[in-house]
């Protein structure tokens, strides 16, 4: 318990370093329905819809909407609790009691989260005139994702558990869609949610996309899984993660049954980018390089993957590193990094195949945690 | 077929118009992972990850990362599909490729969505020099979602069928739960899941809220549903809806055992402020008098309910109009609307208990659709 509070209070450190050397006085995070941010829950252990203040004498105050559940998932986090609903649920009124209790001095510089819509970022500055309210993209949200881009020991300890469960459930799927158990998307849909809780999961990484040869065509296939019959004739593709203690795996199996020869070929191709990537994951490798070796693998056969090639997961399913090929795209690899390697293909005749592991960098390299496959049936 | 083309036809037939009336060049709508939004879906049929660009000259572009499922879902509607992934899925960038190709002439306004991060709302400033960016809380996104407050025939006919698999997935529950089929919150949520789909839903309207009498005192349980027992000696709540053909429900039930004294007053409070919001709901009334009547019916008994009273469904699980209490919630209620009334009650001890209801109003006033109710076990 108390090694919990001790991981928090590290965390909590970082960014409080970080404010002193920027001279901010006060940084709010917000969850809520239309904006969601887990930097809450990695500083405080309290999961949604809250506002997070920290102060730079190092006070921490959490405004919960539902109390009793503060109560008990921040319990290891220093911060004060204050019921948001005693403020209507309203993030300016909560600031304002918040700037007064921590004795915030006049003048100083409050940063409030990126994301905030233009339109409220004018109410702020409208009502807080005694202060200098800063929205910046490069700010405390994009610190609070570097920082996040690197796991702590706890959080590699968690993402250990997370993986054991999620290459259990791999081996299940295709030992149940050989079997003939799950057959359509929806089984295997059903399944892997109620197998990751069975196992101690808080649900899956995501909605997971089950799409039989008929709908395997598109990226995400929409709805997310239907009846629709799976692992059929053809390419079916099953992505899916797990969410344990907050922490969300992603990987991506392709069934292949009775491929014809322009199939076959793109599992061959999605395959052997797959390779190609892991191969280059280095610590030190710039991500972009990787991807863009992916792409250019593809464009030799004359093929283009329609998406990246991979993203940071954590306690979102997309974080921080980036994996892809935008010149923009400055990340690094280094050890504590765990991301997903994804290369996919996808034809609206011949259906789609998308295989993805979960990478993590250790101080010796790469190390391919998930047991995804092709599965040929 | 040509009867859907004819209802995307009115529904942009209400944007343009009101374009004409503020002067607006271009409007540009966006969904994407961070921000969803549901009037493109509403405006097009495209259900996700798109842009879309409406010209006071009455045309229509879609920008869709997926343009094989664009092509299956936006067939009704005339925009014309440009692939976003041309773009580098970089928003500016179909913006500058769209005002070219639509000849939104040098010097007229734009409007981009009311949730764009201040941020990125200074990066189209920088970018579109010569345009006039526009983002703000009364725009088009706000006239939309007023718009949308009010059904039209098309979302009255898929809502009725969306109310009919939802009252018998209600009766269902009630029998299994009754019967033993039904024994943890997993069994709950697992079938209103699998049962949704099988009658044709994209899934449920959320994810599925279910507490057994160990977790319903949190107004949302966290997780939302696990292995927990459900239905047991307390109070057991089951918040849910299905999505169907894009439309939510959104219905509570509590399923009270062996109630003590203090429990047996709560329910019996909730159903009695569940009767008097429903008894008050009229074309006319003010949305807000309405969940000023619950509080004030709570209060006498010193009671507090720590969530708002209800608020409307469509597209998304929560939309216009808003019932709350709160002093400038300016809702009156008409004819087309859709809403819940879901007065609830929390207690750490004794657990918690909600009832909700999907209301629809008439010409002839309000509708009860569904049959949720506090379930005696």
């Amino acid at each position: 318990m108390e090694k919990y509070s001790a991981v928090i209070e590290a965390r909590l450190a970082k960014i409080w370093d970080w404010m002193a050397s920027e001279g901010i006085a006060l940084v709010m995070l917000e969850d809520n329905e239309a904006r969601r941010d887990q930097n809450i829950r990695w500083l405080s252990g309290h999961p949604c819809d809250a506002l997070l203040f920290l102060s730079l004498d190092r006070k921490a105050v959490l405004a919960a909407w539902d109390i009793n559940l503060a109560k008990l998932c921040a319990s290891h986090s220093p911060a004060a609790l204050l019921p948001y609903k005693d403020y209507d649920c309203q993030p300016r009124k909560a600031m304002a009691a918040v700037t007064q209790k921590l004795g915030i001095p006049a003048g100083s510089k409050i940063e409030i989260p990126s994301v905030t819509p233009y339109p409220v970022f004018l109410d702020y500055v409208g009502d807080f005139t005694n202060y200098d309210i800063i929205c910046r993209g490069k700010g405390a949200s994009s610190e609070l994702g570097k920082m996040r881009a690197v796991k702590d020991h706890e959080e590699l300890s968690i993402f250990g558990e997370a993986i054991l469960i999620t290459n259990e459930l791999i081996e299940l799927l295709e030992k149940n869609v050989r079997s003939g158990k799950i057959k359509t998307e929806a089984d295997a849909a059903m399944f892997i949610d109620i197998e990751a809780r069975r196992r101690g999961c808080e649900g899956t990484g995501f909605e997971t996309l089950a799409a039989g040869p008929q709908r395997s065509f598109a990226i995400h296939a929409f709805p997310n899984w239907t009846n629709a019959p799976f692992g059929g004739q053809g390419l079916s593709i099953l992505d899916f993660g797990v969410k344990y203690k907050g922490y969300c795996t992603d990987v991506t199996l392709t069934f292949a049954r009775d491929l014809n020869p322009k199939q076959e070929k793109m599992v061959n191709l999605v395959e052997k980018a797959s390779g190609l990537a892991i191969s280059m994951a280095n610590n030190g490798t710039p991500a972009k390089d990787i991807a863009a070796a992916v792409d250019a693998f593809f464009a030799k056969s004359k093929k283009k993957m329609p998406h990246g090639l991979g993203h940071g997961i954590g306690l979102q399913a997309h974080e921080f590193p980036l994996v892809r090929s935008a010149s923009d795209n400055e990340w690094v690899l280094e050890p504590g990094m765990i991301f997903t390697i994804e290369p996919g293909l996808y034809d609206p005749l011949l259906g789609g195949c998308r295989l993805e592991h979960d990478i993590l960098m250790t101080e010796t390299g790469a190390k391919v945690t998930t047991t995804s496959r092709i599965i040929r049936l």
